[in-house]
Formats: C-alpha cells, sequence, structure tokens
C-alpha cells in the first residue's frame, strides 16, 4: 500500500444534507448539515477523516469547499439527483428538534461502495443513517477496525432489527438520551446502558446535551459534565460532532484504551457545544483546536472537589 | 449558654406531611413525608437537628418516633387540628410529580416561633415552605447562621416577591432544574444560576435528580454527577433529602469552604439516590452512613478519567 493510502486513518459514513432549521434565535434554509457532514467536520479538527456519503448535484461548491478546506477526503462521496433535505424546528427548550419535513432525494439510490483507500482504516464512525447501509459498509472494512455507531429514533422505531445487528458488531454506541429510553423501552438510562452493552460493544456513550454523557463499559462506568453554555442558537448536528470530535480524538492518539475513551467523551462534549452555539457548521469557521482544548480543561476542572 | 443548648447546630424548617403517593411502582395512602421531615431525617445520618414545623394532632406515635430515632429535636414542631396531607402520582419517566391534591390544614395556622435553644445554631435549612414562614422563622435566627433555602414552583408561581427576599438573605439556593428555568424563565441552567447568585446569595445549588447537580457562586462553577441508580420507586422528598444531606454534612464538618460545599452537594445526591429507591421514609430504617459513604465514594470514581 501507497504511503497516500495510509494517511486516512478515520472513515465517517452519514448523510450530506441541506438543512431548514428555525430555532427561537433565527432561522436558516438550505445550509448545509447531514450526520456525516457535522461528524467529519468535528473529526478533522482533531485527524484526517473520509467521509462515504451521497449529495445531489446540487450541493454548491462552497459547502464542497468548506469541507475540502477542513482537509476531509471526499473520494468517498457520489453525486446523484437532489440532495436530502431535513427540515425541523426547536422549541423554547432548545431540547428536541420538531421534524418538519424529510425529503431523501438521493439517499434512496445510495449504495455505499468503500474507495480501496479506505478499506484499511483503524477506525470507522457509522453516523446516523439507514442502518441498512451502516452494514454495508462495514462489509466492506477490515475486521480489526475500532468500530462506532451513532443512529436516531426513526431507525430504532422502523429497522430495530437492522440496527440491533449493527450494535452487535459495533465496540462502540454513541446514542442519545431519549433515544437510548426508547430501545428498550425504559426510563432509567443505567439499565438503558446496560442493555445496550449486552448486546456485545465493548462500551456505549449516552449524549445528554446540557447535562454531558455517560459511558458504559463491562466493568466500569463515567459521568462527564457538560460544558456550561450559555448561548445555544440551534442544537443541529451537536450530537453528530460529539461522535465526529470523539473518534477524531480516538484516531489521532491511537488508543482505545478506556481511560483514553473517558477523555474522548469529554472532547466530544466540547466540540459539540461549540456546534451548537451557531447555525450549521458556522462554528468550525471560527473555532480552533486551542479553542476545544480550552473547553476540555474547564470540564477537567469543573468536576473537582 | 448551657451545654444541652450548644450541641443541636442545624435547625430545619419546613412541613411535616402525611402523603398520597402513586407511582408505576406501587401506591401508599397517609405515609409520612413533608419537607421538614425529608430534610430532617436525611440530616440526621450526619448531625443531630432541630426541626421547626407544624402537625396536626392525628400524627401517629410511629411517625414521630421514626423522627426521635433518628436524633431529631422536635422542640419546634407544634400541633394543631390536622396534618398538612398531600397527593401526587408520577408517570412512566418518574421526572416529576403530578400534584393530585393539597389539603394544607393546619399549616394554614402555622406562625413559626424558634425555642431560645435553635436560635443559636450556625446552620439553617429553610426547606420548601411558604416563604413567609421561611422569613419569620429567619428574622428570629442570630445573624452569623449559615442559611439555605429550597423552595417549590408554587411558591415562585404565587409568592415571588417573598421569595426573592428570602434568596436575598441566603448564603445557599437549592433549587431543582424546572424551578431555576421558571424562576427567570430562561431554559438555560447556566444563565438561570448566575441570575439566582446575582441576588445576593454566595452559592447556588441546582438539582438535577438523576443528571446530578451543579454548584455556582460568584468565582467558580462545580457539576456534580448523579449516582447511577437503576431502581427509582418514588422520588418524593428526594430534592428535600438533597438539601438536608448538604447541609447536615456541613453542619457535621462545620466548614463552609467551597470545596467542602462541593463534598456537601455530592453527599445530598447520594442521600438523595437512597431515598428514591423506595417508598416515604422507607430507606432510612436500612440505610447506614457508611452506605452514603460508599455512594460518596462511587461518586467521586465515576467523574475521574
Amino acid at each position: 500500500m501507497g504511503k497516500n493510502q495510509k494517511n486516512i486513518n478515520l472513515i465517517i459514513a452519514g448523510t450530506i444534507g441541506l438543512d431548514d432549521v428555525e430555532t427561537p434565535f433565527g432561522r436558516v434554509r438550505g445550509v448545509l448539515g447531514g450526520s456525516g457532514v457535522y461528524s467529519a467536520v468535528a473529526a478533522s479538527f482533531f485527524a484526517k477523516c473520509g467521509l462515504i456519503s451521497i449529495a445531489g448535484t446540487d450541493l454548491s461548491e462552497t459547502y464542497r469547499n468548506l469541507l475540502i478546506r477542513k482537509g476531509i477526503n471526499l473520494e468517498g462521496v457520489v453525486y446523484h439527483g437532489k440532495t436530502f433535505r431535513w427540515s425541523g424546528s426547536y422549541k423554547f427548550d432548545m431540547n428536541e428538534a420538531q421534524t418538519l419535513k424529510t425529503e431523501l432525494n438521493s439517499l434512496v439510490s445510495f449504495n455505499p461502495s468503500l474507495p480501496e483507500k479506505y478499506k484499511q482504516a483503524d477506525y470507522l464512525l457509522l453516523a446516523n443513517i439507514d442502518p441498512s447501509h451502516q452494514l454495508k459498509i462495514l462489509s466492506q472494512m477490515k475486521a480489526s477496525s475500532f468500530v462506532a455507531v451513532d443512529t436516531m429514533n426513526y431507525w430504532i422505531n422502523s429497522k430495530k432489527a437492522e440496527l440491533l445487528k449493527v450494535f452487535r458488531k459495533a465496540d462502540l454506541i454513541v446514542i442519545n438520551e431519549g433515544e437510548a429510553r426508547a430501545l428498550f423501552d425504559t426510563p432509567n438510562l443505567i439499565k438503558a446502558g446496560k442493555r445496550i452493552l449486552a448486546l456485545g460493544p465493548a462500551y456505549v456513550a449516552i449524549k445528554k446535551g446540557e447535562h454531558g454523557a455517560l459511558l458504559f463499559s463491562k466493568n466500569s462506568f463515567f459521568s462527564a459534565p457538560g460544558y456550561p453554555l450559555e448561548e445555544v442558537k440551534d442544537p443541529t448536528g451537536a450530537g453528530d460532532s460529539f461522535a465526529g470530535g470523539l473518534m477524531g480524538y480516538l484516531s489521532k492518539t491511537g488508543n482505545t484504551a478506556e481511560s483514553n475513551i473517558r477523555k474522548a467523551v469529554i472532547y466530544g462534549s466540547a466540540i459539540a457545544s461549540c456546534c451548537a452555539e451557531e447555525f450549521s457548521l458556522e462554528y468550525s469557521k471560527n473555532i480552533t483546536l486551542r479553542n476545544i482544548k480550552e473547553r476540555f480543561h474547564v470540564c477537567n476542572q469543573i468536576r473537582k472537589f
């Protein structure tokens, strides 16, 4: 394998979308979004990554360039028809998006096929996308990759069996608290985390937004504080950014020991908090790795007594 | 002052009630409850305390004895008419009680008057009760006591001006997340905490149930993890127990330095988690200080990376 093929060690699969979002703090239309985009941009602060996705031929050069400037390899992106479009709104409490409209568009014809240079990557993030796509991608990767999986309520409700099949093959499940409670129909997050662990993955990270995150493993449990954020303009993509930041940090450090995954969870929280402060991917234009490290440091300090 | 008068260093004011509670895990009727009772029992694991309250003449010997066995001084309790009664139910998610009925009964005629031996206590917890009662009690204490105040949404809605008057005279506000958001009409807890701090108290503790607690002071911020509880049978009184445990620990250690208040917050969480595992005050019959210290230790471990 050539040198060029070795330097992408993190592959992220997820959607590329154009979003219409309304929150109490503003409204945007047709802005760049999607689980793959949010995750890859977050990961790019730590490591070079390759994106597996599909976009429409209508995706603007501006948006393509935003990803390229972040050093994201787009050889795994195909273009066909119209870009996936999502419309959502947030109420006053900003806790959960209400989906107003979903147009799958090019996602319908997505048949993921990995570039050769992606298949040897040590880290794979299957961001939120149809579990059948996740399974196809997984089957093309080398067996020893460290695999993280994210999802959303929609797949829990509509394709639970396939989703659980993906979960069983993963090393780390990243899931938000509402989804975790819904998956096995329990209001108790500790029970939910343990039930997911019992499926087979070594780790389960439950994202709790402002309340931080929980990390479960067979023999231990970790509670990460949320970054104390005062301004949330648009939570869209914060969860994807958490997963992307977490995996970016792991692939950068090349260390999947539990203590390092705990750190990666904090980095994920830190970058998710940056994402939520602005609409779409705006945060990525102003934030540096130094800012993220400062937030990591804050999260480190506020948990001490 | 005699020796006998020196040994009560923590005074707790709040209600004594008889509760009817229904949760998905069971139903109890006419069981001992009330903010003063829950707080005092929690505090009793750490320190001797005196209770200021009113009960009806119908309060059973069994319930009186439960308090006496916990070493709670009842010289500040008066008896008149019927005991305050509260009926509430919890849905599947166990997050918030729905109040079905409130009968104030003897609370209506409550005119708190402190026994002389209470007035010199160094620690005062004004648990959830009418803010006008809280003000009356406060005015009878020596000026240098460390004062913590708890409340509930009902007083935020009906007696906000009086409640803010109490807050301005306190050293520590203990409030749950829903109340904190409601008080200044902001969904953001960090903003809410800072707004409450700006009223004057040196500390604000926001209780977040399963998500732990936040502690705000002028120059710092602390995020305490929640104890990872798998079984919640009845959350009634968990918030009162948090406040009581916190103040019990402070009065026992005699130290109101910020680092010790952080520890007290963790002890508050630990004892609140014990309370929620059983109906009414059942937990207090089986739990020892050693169990609480074990939970403190767990909360210490799960936040490390």
